[in-house]
């Protein structure tokens, strides 16, 4: 099996079933390579990934302030939300912060991304509208990031908009990319999207939590850093907004307790990013650390496990937290009469490098 | 790329989001493979793709007769049913002609393989029981199998109950194979499911149709023969009985109008018997072909339109046939505002074999 060919394996009674090829780039606050799985620059749609990136955006032009937006409103514009009745309320009040109406959004009503909220729309014969988008938070933000330039809301999710050529500016320095090596496309919330190198993805994760750690530090930072930080406190502190119900980011950020953010893109892409501490340092000189996976085939089951196995080879996280990660790591495989019938596996090992390229070929 | 990495790939604006492996084995009724993808003798876990074997071993213990089944009882016995009213009525009636109760059954319920079905079933607040497993035929079967070689009804499920080893030796002989050659975990069903080199799973499907060709010819037929010929006429005569409304199998079978079987397995394993043809006779001396497939991520989607892609590349199928299969062929990837995001690709050719195993270096 060669780099490019690490996998995740199912089995059923000790016979493969299934694998998964996957990529991770583990990069320390300057954005450096320390540890990497697969194709660590496969080019990346990073889909919901990039939300608290397209956030900043949001966050620079002020409209943020103007229309009266919290913290909890910041996190629901970097969520993936369950579409639970606390995010559709939360979405309507932004609404009306913004003079908007559901009908302005450009986003589309979708089954929710939590069962038990979908049962209960099926029982009503509920048709879900655009405030029900998972979307809807990064929607209403673009909506005042629009009005605050002086744009107009009419076309705010089209390439061309003025808000989302600010959206395009920014991603490509949080990336440290010239703005044509990042691509774009259309995302399922029918707004750009980006793609761009995976470890890109793990260095903006990696300037969010740095910047927290400044934050905490230093009166003198930049606005940006400002800014980033309190992206990342936002999503640390409402993970019920970023996600729901035990879904995977929500459940990981109660459990690290402000120390990690982490959020989901749609086809399997996952990013985080990890404060300095003992455990951290241990891995980068500077402490910080951003985390990027990517499951090639958009397995998302796999992606939470792979995820989780990640934070267990870099020694992240206490054996507390890792218990209430469990469910995720190693997800059972039961029949329908409740026999196990097999196990998730991940038959590799981090490579890690050292900050000038050199490869480790070592676990941390 | 390499001859091992065949791949299926979707994008979103002409970037690459997901790849996914695919394995496939073409061979001609001599079980020698004509044409491949990716690694043909892949091990495989057949999973339902393994019914028809499975439903051989019931027909061969005489049960069959004894108990009164028909050949739409047959098709539900290699069905993964969508647990339709049809399906689950029909299981009734099987249980009631081997005066059996759902309480002797050994499988569970689960949500239906069918979004409609499902739906109804939330809406008026229905937990599926055992009567409704997609796989409710072939339980009734062995029950039905094991009265008849005198084995009672008890464990029949088990992997040393003697119907399932009169099952393992039957799927060997099949595969032609050693029984050591073929592996077994246990299935969502609950039953014992074999694993075997993907060509085999072909084979098995290319002896079923060249069995349905003979059947038609031939007085002296032996009576595995006849019973495989059994097999794929009640397949093909009842398609609604092997998957439901709308499902790929169903579809599929209707639009051959008896030339073809084919059937899913869970994880994303197919396979097709086909009959001899002037279009088959153009691909293997001998007429009848086998085809089996396996995406190595397990992703079904992807399974329909790869399926569908290989009877094009081999020329299998009129342009009226190939118009019924094509939203599984090119599934549409548009987003919650009906806009069109990206599609699904095909990046491969079949690679052809002679008789003797030499590699043509082209598709058909």
């Amino acid at each position: 099996m060669t780099s490019n060919e690490d996998v995740v394996v199912t089995d059923r009674g000790g016979i493969v079933e299934n694998s998964h090829r996957v990529h991770v780039a583990v990069v320390d606050a300057k954005g450096s390579l320390r540890y990497a799985l697969g194709n660590p620059t496969r080019m990346t749609l990073a889909r919901s990934a990039a939300k608290p990136a397209q956030a900043l955006a949001i966050l620079e032009t002020h409209g943020f302030e103007r229309y009266g937006f919290d913290d909890a409103d910041l996190a629901l514009m970097c969520a993936s939300h369950s579409s639970e009745e606390r995010h559709i309320e939360r979405t309507r009040t932004m609404l009306s912060k913004v003079r908007a109406e559901e009908a302005d959004l450009r986003c589309g009503g979708h089954p929710s991304l939590s069962e038990t909220v979908n049962r209960s729309w099926i029982k009503q014969d509920y048709t879900p509208t655009a405030v029900c988008s998972n979307c809807s938070g990064k929607h209403v933000g673009m909506i005042a990031g629009s009005r605050a330039i002086g744009a107009g809301v009419e076309g705010y999710h089209l390439p061309d908009h003025p808000m989302q050529v600010v959206v395009k500016r920014t991603i490509a320095e949080l990336c440290d990319l010239e703005a044509r090596d990042v691509k774009w496309g259309i995302d399922g919330c029918n707004l750009p999207t980006p793609a761009f190198p995976l470890d890109r993805l793990a260095r903006i994760y990696a300037k969010l939590a740095a910047a927290a750690d400044g934050n905490d530090a230093r009166e003198d930072q930049s606005v940006r850093s400002t800014a980033l930080a309190r992206i990342f406190h936002a999503m640390a502190r409402y993970p019920e907004m970023v996600a729901g119900e035990g879904r995977y980011c929500t459940v990981l950020m109660q459990a690290f307790k402000g120390a990690m953010i982490g959020k989901l893109g749609a086809d399997a892409s996952y990013a985080i990013g990890v404060r300095a501490s003992d455990e951290t340092r241990r891995l980068a000189a500077d402490g910080a650390l951003g985390i990027s996976v990517k499951v090639e085939d958009g397995n998302v089951e796999i992606l939470y496990a792979v995820v989780t196995e990640i934070l267990e080879q870099l020694g992240i996280g206490s054996p507390d937290i890792r218990r209430q990660l469990a469910t995720f790591h190693r997800p059972t495989r039961v029949n329908t009469m409740g026999v196990t019938t097999g196990g998730v596996s991940f038959p590799f090992k981090l490579r890690g490098f050292t900050p000038d390229g050199a490869n480790l070929v070592s676990r941390p």
